[in-house]
């Protein structure tokens, strides 16, 4: 097995009704007819950047290391942002420097802003990222609109068959990045974080870690609705519940139902975590 | 050829727009780099344990001997539900022990009960089940949401390397199981069977057998339409038609509509077969 | 990598909840443990055979010569049209013989008849057809209603294997094949289109080529709106714009929307190129 290629993985926003996943699998097996390809997902919302990259680092802690991962969700494509290639201990990152591949460094290099905005975020030890401007690397012409297929896909199979990834082109000393998936503790102990994924079932995914639920003791207010208290899986429960989701998310679920339609909530609603104290309890529950 | 692993097929309902399938391949590949993976369907309807059944048993016959078969659909992944492999004369199949995996049973070792109830079914010669609790094939720490990612896919991808099957967890005697997909004969030789699948162009696929059939003297009624006779193919009518579908079982069609549309029709909609007798023709046609 | 397979392609209409896909894949790795799949799409409109031939022209340029595609949109499944194997000197297609698989033949072996008819194009020298009969090539018996699983995937699995393509049936001195997808120049000058493709991004793809815009200075009709030039990324206009797709052909988009939305455009929309004379702007403008 020492001869084994990497996985190359492919998060889009492409859709599975259309060819445009496939032809970048075309050209990753031309290059690369050993090239093993598993798809993430193609169904990110059109150009939502910051999902492609909840998705990505969703799957990261469940592939190999030296995994290759492609993500485009690219809206401004063939215009000034760069194509990059990032090498970290985990694996390597190929798509556009507009923010989706930020999973591929450790939060404490992301940016500490506000959520969604995108920053500069300098590049720690054992990072590298490189600009993908040679030619050797490129599928010429380059289309102006569809550099999955003709800069990253390219990219990824070279990288599989172990071109150094400081031939690819200028090295960078920062790249564009999100602030990490974390809810915000307010002053007076209350986190407040906001729904970042919706998922088949209508369960809604915040960026409300479990390390930063001391003990399941708390309410959980969405919308109007007021949840007392944690389940452990989603049978526990027939009404809405609050649980940790297997990405170490809090996730509200309506496991006979779609929460998302029962709560009327959808991506950037917000959530609110109270821990419980007895003699507050009466003014929470209101 | 004789060092090619078995293929492990996969069948959920978590959606193609999520990545929870994505993370059951990356944790196979992580442990079994040489895996060959294949989605059945991703899109059972959530919950849908008989759908995911029907679609399982419809796939089987096609895959080659060995073939190791994940089926996740599990509405009570978490609580008191075991995990369970099979081994068959055929292959292996994973999963959770709620019905979902009854195609692994020949007919006449599921329960003959009615349609839909899960039983007890005792494992005939040549097959046995066990429990999977040897924590050298899970991953942990198993989440209580996703024993697909954690249960499921590290077993089938050990399987694919070879792990013996009685080295998973406790044998045992039995395991839930669906009775057969098939439509009861009533005691005057009327045939009432149900809709078990409606596919992308709205074929009603029912649970009634080619083999029930004696011959294609029948008349087929589903809700207020009533179709004479059988046809062969999807082109030999306009109209809607009943023929013997690719996996052996009635289906109902509109070759330029939908006919599950047209008629109104759902899953577990009755279909009734009559054959034809020439002197109650007048009745059967009102 | 001198004995690595060629790929297959599936292209079909059968969606991807349904377990039909799957099937065909199984029924190739139990040909041909060592098969390489590749999904186009599955996702073609039922029964559209044009939009199914515009999707397989579209990914050709991107796989590996030899690659072996099957194209499976099928509507006279089990009547008189033929299962065909073409050889080409890029490689093989294998489907019905309705025109899905056209764009195996070269623009200039393809009918000139108007827009969407299907004739008989005979094979130019390199290429050769042959029907689909040999027994020892089919998975019988043959359902009458999909030979995707028993007829193509078996073929493609053989011929992936090294079956000589001569063995498969009778030789054919013509097929049946669509037009080229290209807009028509009229006498005017102006070039007249129509919608072939719309993409999950609403992006309208058009039959007008490339190479048919001498140059950037046109106007784009479609239904009531007039589109002044070419941008050349969809970065550049917030507003509908024109550009050329990164397959070679125009397309119209709406970067912030779905131009497909806004337009009220469907398939076979009209669209209108004409060049821009300077003394005849106001009038087209109007």
């Amino acid at each position: 097995m020492a001869d084994v290629q990497p996985v190359i993985t492919l998060l889009t926003d492409f859709g599975l009704a259309d060819h445009y996943a496939a032809a970048m699998k075309g050209v990753i097996l031309s290059i690369n007819p050993d090239a093993r390809i598993v798809d993430i997902s193609h169904e990110v919302q059109p150009q939502a950047v910051e999902e492609g990259a909840f998705m990505l680092e969703a799957v990261l802690p469940y592939f190999p290391k030296g995994t290759i991962h492609i993500a485009v969700v690219d809206p401004e494509v063939g215009g000034d942002r760069r194509g990059i290639v990032i090498t970290t201990p985990d694996g390597f990152f190929v798509g556009p420097d507009n923010g989706v591949l930020s999973p591929a460094l450790p939060d404490s290099a992301r940016p500490r802003h506000s959520r969604s905005v995108i920053k500069h975020a300098r590049l720690p030890a054992g990072y590298a990222a490189f600009s993908i401007d040679n030619p050797r690397y490129l599928r010429e012409p380059v289309s102006a609109t569809f550099h999955g297929r003709d800069v990253f896909a390219p990219a990824a199979a070279h990288l599989a068959l172990g071109a150094p990834v400081e031939s690819f082109g200028e090295r960078l000393a920062s790249i564009e990045a999100l602030p990490p998936f974390r809810a915000v503790h307010r002053r007076d102990g209350v986190l407040v974080g906001e729904v970042i994924h919706i998922d088949r079932f209508g369960n809604l995914v915040t960026d409300i870690r479990a390390d930063d639920l001391a003990n399941g003791d708390v309410t959980v207010e969405i919308g109007r609705a007021v949840i007392h208290g944690l389940v452990r899986t989603y049978s526990e429960s027939s009404d809405v519940a609050a649980l940790i989701g297997s990405s170490g998310y809090l996730e509200i679920a309506a496991p006979l139902g779609n929460a998302a339609q029962l709560l009327e909530a959808d991506l950037e609603t917000l959530v609110t975590v109270r821990r419980v104290v007895v003699r507050l309890k009466r003014s929470q529950e209101r």
